[in-house]
């Protein structure tokens, strides 16, 4: 989805507007585990602190990218690579297993419903 | 989610009709990694696959749910627990961690879209 990556070109040049157009008005970003924001608002707010916690550094890319597509709706999962500097200096750089929700908006444009880059490590460790 | 449980005791007691119900009319199974079926007819045909692959022992249940709603659409994980007989008389029980995807009609119910119950493991499993 050529979708996906211009949004990550946005997040990482912190081109905010351009990038809430990847997003459906009320779509829901899963900040940190057990912490959700929705709406434009929000998530801009959102990614603007998070571009200030990763000291402008931020880098994200997908590594790997399946989408299961039904009624006007799509999963994708991907291997999310997130690379930056730290306030303290040390690297940053993780590899999450990614879920991300795409709705086919009336005019056909896909839209970000609902970013989760944490996938199902959002349920807890333990096997059962 | 009161339909995942209802979802559930459909497969449970092999009510097809009523576990179509469930789905959006074009929603998507994916029955095993690289292998998908969209619509009712596929979707009932593949539960009734499924329900004689397990000699008609299959019970599925959910151990945890976690629901990640946006923009009319929502993220379901879940650990969702497959018990059955094989045809071997070997006894079947795994633990999948699930990814179900909903999305709210025009009247207001929500209907499964996707239907992925191996999650993020249809990613590759290399770290990268």
């Amino acid at each position: 989805m050529n979708v996906i990556a211009a949004g990550d070109a946005a997040i990482n040049a912190e081109n905010f507007d351009a990038l809430m157009t990847f997003y459906a008005d009320d779509a829901t970003l899963v900040i940190e585990p057990g912490r959700c924001v929705t709406g434009h608002v929000a998530l801009r707010n959102a990614f603007v602190a998070i571009a200030e916690h990763f000291t402008h550094t931020l880098r994200v890319s997908q590594e790997e990218i399946l989408v299961v597509e039904g009624a006007g709706t799509a999963l994708v999962l991907a291997k999310t690579r997130i690379r930056a500097t730290l306030k303290n200096g040390k690297p940053y750089d993780v590899l999450r297993r990614a879920t991300y929700v795409f709705r086919r908006e009336e005019r056909g444009a896909w839209r970000c419903s609902i970013d989760n880059s944490y996938g199902t490590e959002l349920l807890s460790s333990a096997p059962a």
